[in-house]
């Protein structure tokens, strides 16, 4: 039992008014500005709150929720975890796990789902386009080509432009933003999901240069997250034992756990979705994350072998055997000489040059297109259908301009293959010949991939054909990603990659042993390395997908060479589009600038905060007034001998007190009167957009001036810092703890106990940078 | 500029003299418990701080140096930091890649190394017995085996006992527990080193049931730590840039990176080096080390290949290409069907029941042999002469016991091998035949694996043959891990394991269609899951070990079942031996009943503090006096206007700043003289064992009586947390941010400053145990 309850202390104390919390925030601002001007000669600015919840970075605002990964500490939650029993703690680590495997099975269905979608779609209007092209009916075939391809672009630009906007792109951003604690506006809502499985689909299928694996994450953790939210409260919708699942650590690792068989699911890849959730999506991670993200991607794996399993026998319409990539490249090299090892650290550095100019032109291009997509949705749409018109243009034009290739002997497939959406396309050629640039931009992006892997054949593909291939994916790949529909940047770059390497193999043929498949999943490797940034992930995933061991020392190097090159020129294709999309992400580190800087040259006022015991109306009040979302309160006699802070209370805690309206006339601790009204599964976090509302109260005149003890619901033991810490330091304090709230203490007695409070918004370089201008902001 | 050097205040302040300490501490000490006993009527006992820094927890005494990962904040560091041109941070830089390089050469080259040793010795022992045998001879190819280990055992085990008792065992839990911040003493030395490389020659070679993978881990960490220390610093051996890496972070970072590498030159598996830094041995990871990591287990990678090339030629003499281990099981299984996957499962279940049972055992075993290890050198080579000669009889004695069976036909191997260390023994058999037990037990480690592994073949061993191997395998395995020799525990567990899967696979013949070899790799899989507890790492070393990827679902599947059986019965096994060893590990999370408790119950009294300005006399007394390593600096009047916590210092700090000698006769601030003459790397964190000790002090009687301004060398950045703070909490900050010390403030003004200081010790569930009886311990 909590001393406070015993002590039922029947007196009128000091109530923080506005004044006093204006005085607070100035006196505050005063000393803030004295300390500073001590130290270091910068300009100091007029600070207010005023953005401190709503991050404004960057070009775009995006009002963000953060999510808050610290134990809260309050009596509530605290006779909570003393009246847990054995049972639930079982009954959480079944559901825990129950979760686990649902979520690998529905990613799993999913992204089968999607591959089957997509290879019937797309296998249909390229039949259709090919009989039609067997007739020599050019022009016909050119319109239904065009044509589908349009539908189905509108289809998908519809849906991303109605009905949720957040599913556009690639997702991954946003996930790793989430995972990092930026709760953006309904980026796993359940019509985002919807939207991005068919968008994705669609979008795919209408041949543009996307693919379906940035997506796949995304739509990975929109099902992690709609299993661990349950369905609608309201109606009763929701699972009981889902109640533990309703807090910031669970969801997290749920999502984790989603983004990891999506990656998973894409390319069939489990060690591999492992990883890349570790190394690229999460921000905090623990052991026991690893454990269950490895059992979901082992669920994903289990569920895509046995459907494909069963596809096997022809039960799935044209989705064949290439369904999901998985690209059999066999080309043993046991040994390679040096001028193979400088033809790979060659391709390493000029991928790396390529990847990072990729990086550039895409977001130059997102930036431009930002500008149309804001004019509204009709403006997307189109936008989507002159892409769509050029990509159908750049896929049926450019092939013309290749000469007809005699089919290469003792092949085992069809060639060319008539009639089917096979790989060596006739196109315009007379019988047994075939068109190798048709077959690289008139064909589905797994088979395209799988050509430019091919080994052995060396003829295969003309260095024109390569050529031409290489500009025209580059070209409209960087294009293509910031139109509004649901588009992975993985496929793209693959592509661009594998062509530029197939390249470079073919035009080394003579210098070096290796093979020309080796080369093109070498190039790939090194656009891979020069966008994305990733090592180990991506090396595994490669790994995974072309099931070649021997290459592996290969593929490392030239991760590394293109990473360390791309790295001199700018940041990962993400974290840009993360800068870009304004979410107020927290680096690991802190930066060298902040080591110079303490705590309270930061801190942004006016600083609002609310007695042990305080009026209604106060509260009210301070909620209608301002967004902040975390408040520190303050014991002030008689509850304690000098003013003193109590802890943190948090704004959705706040509401729900108020709603159960459990208040006194005198201004009296009551704590035990809410501990027996509530259960501290009334606090549990409601998943984005479903929590009560300023609105929702029904405060009426004549309780606005009773009173309300917070005690319960405080946070006894937020995590602080002194003022004078230096603000490298509360950095870190604040990214590894996973913080949304740190507050600020004073280092000399006599004065007020909290001098501010640091949110996320504070620690961004775009705010430091405001504050003072003359700081060198380093690379 | 500091503030503090523009006001040099002459004037007498009070002197924190050892009255006013011990009142400090009664007076914590009083308010604790008063607080205490208001929230729980639990048993106080008095509390001193004597174990706080030495650590005695279990059944062992062991000193301990706990690292530090905080960024020390005082002026000296900030100096140094504002003067560190573009320049320094491009050497810093070009240094940390050239030791990850540097890292991967030398485990690569100390791999091979190893291997090329254990199969020349281990090669030749063989073949010697082998010839003997062929000229029936058998009582004097037992006396030469048996004495060939004998000699060769003595050799590691006098090696261990009389040069570096810190290299015996797997090494891997204290690699593990210094990633954690436990520098356990000498366990990174040279001498270490040394020991470790020809010890792990030596004991695999003399035919133990001990595999060279963990000795192999703590080799690639003693190499990291020895190159990132440089020589000795007094004859100035020591590389001038070296002075970067002379602090907590980068050194962690080096030994990952060596952890990392050493499993890489053990399994010839990057990737699962890399996985296995990151799951099993760092205890704080980032993003940047995954990058770093996976390029020194690439250069190992790429070392092992040119050497194994470099080889092939035979110029190694009895190093074939089995020198490290790489298994090609190719037992390419497309499908299974249900019977399979129940096997399977099953096999899991009794693969976690005898992998926690095999830890079990170790334990045990494990605290008998510390009985008589700590009698001295020659018990410790007694008792590796003992199980010397058991394990000779075991492997000689046994075979005997096995039918010789007709070699098969169409072999592509020599059968039986005459003459040769192969793999088929004719032992007793006549020519035309092998017998199958003295395939098993007489041959190396390497070699049995494959053997085991071998596919194709289910009449190779028979039942009873692969019966008696098991039971061998896994009793030789538990009494040999503790025996004063660098032993792994890698390859025991994968013997014992792949003999009881190939046990099953051989009975379930008839009902499942996976092959015997496939069942010895899901069985080793299966011990290992159950012992070490590792997933992903574990899954990847195997797949590389194995090369085939169509068998990774079935892998992951079993690992998932036996983990899960064995976590439900005990800990893992390196776990385990961390805490029998009495390393206080911290554990990433707070355990439940840290929730009951705040962070001023658990802090041990009396605290010693020092003045700003402090006595030269005091200074010296109290670190003779005690063996902390931190203390905190209290700023009185008239530095200050009241006592305030200016921060914290460092007994090694102090040191070097005693050396100097740079003391007033006033008491004033002399904070400018110290920065000129001190620079930040007179302060850096030496290697263990090469730091200022008391005794090299050499203050004069009349010094005694001067002043010393530690303001300059004080981290006037503690992080600190409020003696309310819940200890769950406390936990939380503590281990995130790899601390060492944590101050704890009071909640109320008028008290001193500081209330006490936490350390890793006082977080440790044996020492809460101690103070709170009565708590329930959750498993």
């Amino acid at each position: 039992m909590d001393e406070r309850d015993e002590n039922d202390i029947e007196s009128e104390g000091l109530l923080c008014d506005e004044k006093e919390l204006e005085r607070n925030g100035s006196s505050f601002s005063f000393s803030s500005e004295k300390g500073m001007m001590m130290r270091e000669p910068l300009l100091v600015r007029s600070r207010t709150n005023n953005t401190s919840q709503i991050a404004i970075v960057g070009a775009n605002v995006c009002p963000i929720e953060s999510l808050d990964y610290e134990i809260v500490d309050n009596d509530l939650f605290k006779q909570d975890w003393r009246s847990r029993n054995k049972v639930q703690i079982f009954q959480y680590l079944v559901l825990k796990w129950t979760l686990a495997l649902l979520i690998g099975l529905s990613t799993g269905l999913v992204g089968f789902f999607n591959n089957l979608g997509v290879e019937n779609i797309a296998g249909f209007k390229l039949l259709l386009t090919s009989n039609l092209m067997l007739w020599e009916r050019y022009y016909l075939a050119f319109a239904a080509y065009a044509g589908c391809n349009m539908v189905l672009a509108i289809a998908a630009a519809a849906l991303c432009a109605y009905i949720a906007p957040a599913a556009a792109g690639s997702g991954i951003p946003e996930v790793k933003a989430y995972l990092n604690g930026v709760d953006a506006h309904s980026i796993l809502a359940p019509s985002t999901l919807f939207v991005k499985i068919f968008g994705s689909i669609f979008g795919v299928a209408a041949g543009f240069v996307v693919g379906k694996e940035g997506p796949m994450v995304h739509t990975g953790s929109c099902i992690a997250n709609l299993l661990g939210q349950g369905g609608s409260k309201k109606y009763h919708l929701t699972w009981k034992w889902l109640r533990y699942f309703k807090n910031d650590r669970d969801r997290r690792d749920l999502i984790t756990c989603g983004a990891a068989a999506g990656v998973a699911a894409a390319f069939r890849a489990p060690v591999g979705g492992v990883l890349f959730a570790l190394e690229e999506a999460a921000s905090w991670w623990r052991s026991a994350l690893l454990w269950r993200t490895f059992f979901t991607t082992a669920v994903v794996a289990v569920v895509l072998r046995s459907l494909i399993e069963f596809c096997r026998s022809g039960k799935c319409g044209l989705f064949g055997q290439g369904g999901l990539i998985m690209f059999d490249v066999n080309s043993a090299v046991p040994t390679y000489s040096s001028p193979d090892l400088l033809a790979v650290i060659l391709l390493g550095i000029i991928g790396g040059v390529f990847g990072s100019l990729y990086n550039y032109l895409v977001d130059k291009v997102l930036r431009t297109y930002s500008i149309i997509n804001e004019r509204g949705p009709p403006f997307k749409i189109l936008l989507v259908v002159i892409i769509s018109f050029l990509t159908s243009c750049c896929s049926y034009g450019l092939p013309w301009l290749a000469k007809c290739t005699p089919c290469p002997d003792g092949l085992k497939e069809e060639c060319p293959t008539i009639g089917s959406s096979g790989n060596y396309k006739n196109f315009q050629c007379p019988p047994g010949q075939y068109n190798d640039l048709a077959s690289l931009l008139l064909n589905t992006n797994d088979d395209v991939i799988r050509n430019l892997f091919s080994s052995g054949n060396e003829e295969e593909f003309h260095l024109s054909t390569l050529l031409i291939c290489f500009v025209t994916i580059y070209c409209l790949g960087i294009i293509t990603y910031g139109i509004a529909i649901p588009s992975g940047l993985f496929i793209p770059v693959i592509l661009a990659g594998a062509s530029y390497g197939r390249l470079v193999g073919t035009l080394l043929g003579s210098v070096s042993e290796l093979d020309v498949g080796l080369f093109a999943l070498l190039g790939a490797a090194s656009f891979l390395g020069g966008t994305m940034r990733m090592t180990v992930s991506l090396c595994v995933i490669l790994l995974e997908l072309t099931n070649d061991l021997l290459m592996l020392p290969l593929v490392m190097l030239v991760l590394l060479i293109s990473k360390t090159v791309a790295d001199s020129f700018n940041k990962g294709v993400y974290d840009q589009i993360v800068k870009m999309k304004g979410l107020p992400y927290m680096e690991a580190h802190a930066e060298p600038y902040m080591r110079h800087l303490v705590a309270r040259d930061v801190v942004s006022g006016p600083l609002i905060s609310f007695s042990g015991v305080e009026k209604v109306g106060n509260i009210l009040h301070t909620l209608q007034m301002t967004k902040h979302n975390g408040f520190p309160v303050i014991d002030e006699p008689p509850f304690s001998e000098t003013p003193e802070l109590c802890g943190l209370v948090l704004r959705s805690h706040l509401l729900v007190l108020l709603k159960g309206k459990k208040f006194t006339k005198q201004k009296l601790l009551s704590g035990s009167v809410i501990l027996n009204r509530f259960h501290a599964f009334d606090f549990a976090k409601p998943g984005s957009g479903k929590g009560l509302k300023l609105e929702d109260l029904d405060i009426k005149e004549e309780e606005m001036e009773l009173y309300v003890d917070l005690h319960p619901i405080t946070n006894t033991s937020p995590y602080t810092v002194v003022e004078t810490m230096s603000l490298a330091k509360a950095a870190v304090l604040f990214r590894e703890l996973g913080l949304r709230h740190l507050c600020v203490v004073p280092k000399t007695p006599g004065r007020p106990p909290v001098v501010g409070i640091l949110t996320r918004h504070d620690f961004m370089p775009e705010h430091i940078l405001e504050l003072y201008p003359h700081i060198k902001l380093h690379k």
